[in-house]
């Protein structure tokens, strides 16, 4: 995990000079902990299919800047108002709304920067073309951002549990399905194998919103997250705990038995899998 | 100019099915009106060097639609405070603060996926992948994104002239510089050619940024914009109008000059840089 920092940490900005205040703010809001399970489910990805071709470091570095800027925008005051982030002041909290929103733009800004540098130059260049392709419509309006879109429409009276799980689809697991199918890309896998990814992912990230419902559910612990706080339904809140759980469980194993119809080693991404599911924090 | 709508529109989602609302407001944020500078400058160097190449209208809508993201976040009431934009309600104002936020990230993502579906599957990879480099780099931390976040720090008591240029430089003059950059890259102009253009965009850019100054400034305006109201420090609140002219003037002036420079037919290009610096509007 460590090691993961190193990997992403000099991919971002340095603090100092005339940027320093917004290097700051992006390096905390990235640097700040975190399980980095997308960089990690990217590699694993690109590791199974036997790890050769570009670099997959600045997209590992990349994917996590995205998810870090979702959580950054995510918690100002106009949308879940969250003070704290994984047990620290969240970053708007930190340096203020408006640096709030633009070290968040700055991390999508330098994502796709991080992104379009690997390229220019790239030995692989139809790889690489291709895995800026997922990366920027996984995350885009008809994946993660609106995924956050629907997110702050959705209210108890209405929310199916279709509807629902359409939303996590988009904003949880669409950036998991990059993760896998951008490690994949890179190292050559073919278009069939891809798409088996694909949803690999979209099972895996469904299973961990649930997850997180599970562990954030206000029933089991008063200081549980904002969700519940903002009244948002959860998958908890509609069809309580026990069903939440038998659901996640469904959705990983399938997401097992799909791995099994790749012809490569997938024992460490399988593994990894199930750690996500199994998760307590 | 209706023509130049038509051609941005077809790259923004349909304002339809559950991303309605989203779509609305990135709608809005872009075709509401404005001046088009970017993708016209973008066109003119294109138009310049022959126009053959891979089509420049996915560069010139993503173009269009991280200028209006930078302004729908400028907006904010976090940043400006500002209700109003082009003579309407400006997008925060209208869709609420969340939706202002969501939107501005959507048009940054929407522009990244229009650049990355252009890459893919063109006859041109390595001029798109260069022009996607400039794009990606001048609308970062080190070019826009950074000038506004100095923009949001700069105050009255501390700013020389050369800090003030270096902000407007990033702030205003890099989307520019970009566009006539991508517009040249995508007709294969040489290096030589493009550094140049960089050149004649900054010089643009400062001038334009300078006009803006005095066509804001309140000592000739009580309905002036928010700049004065921020107390934000301008061309003109330091040096004065006289001042401000003359250098706007003295930028243009250079940036001809360095048309000149170019073995192209640079005529229709100089004569919008011309009406940018002599605008009333």
């Amino acid at each position: 995990m460590d090691n993961m920092q190193n990997r992403l940490e000099k991919y971002l900005p340095p603090a100092e000079g005339e940027q320093k205040l917004l290097a700051d703010a992006m390096r905390y809001s990235v640097l700040n902990g975190g399980k980095r399970i997308r960089p990690r489910l990217l590699l694993l990805a690109f590791e199974m299919f036997g790890g050769t071709g570009p670099d997959p470091e600045p997209f590992m570095a990349a994917i996590e800047m995205l998810h870090a800027y979702s959580l950054v925008h995510d918690d100002l005051p106009a949308l879940d108002h969250d003070t704290q982030r994984r047990g620290q002041p969240s970053t708007w909290y930190r340096y203020g709304e408006c640096m709030g929103i633009l070290a968040g733009d700055g991390l999508l800004h330098q994502a796709f920067e991080t992104v379009a540098l690997a390229l220019n130059g790239s030995a692989y260049p139809e790889r690489v073309s291709r895995a800026f392709y997922v990366f920027a419509h996984k995350s885009g309006v008809s994946g993660m951002l609106g995924g956050q879109a629907l997110d702050t429409l959705r209210s108890e009276m209405s929310v199916t549990e279709r509807e629902l799980l359409d939303m996590y689809g988009m904003k949880t697991a669409a950036l998991l399905e990059a993760s896998l199918m951008i490690g994949a890309i890179l190292a050559g896998a073919d278009e069939q194998i891809i798409g088996i990814l694909e949803q690999v992912g979209r099972k895996t990230g469904l299973a961990f919103q649930i997850r997180d419902d599970i562990l954030d559910d206000p029933s089991a612990d008063e200081n549980a997250g904002s969700d519940r706080k903002n009244e948002k339904p959860t998958y908890v809140s509609l069809f309580g705990r026990d069903a939440a759980q038998r659901k996640a469980e469904q959705l990983s194993c399938e997401a097992a038995a799909l791995l099994n119809l790749i012809p490569a080693d997938s024992d460490a991404l399988a593994q990894m899998i199930r750690e996500m599911a199994d998760r307590s924090c």
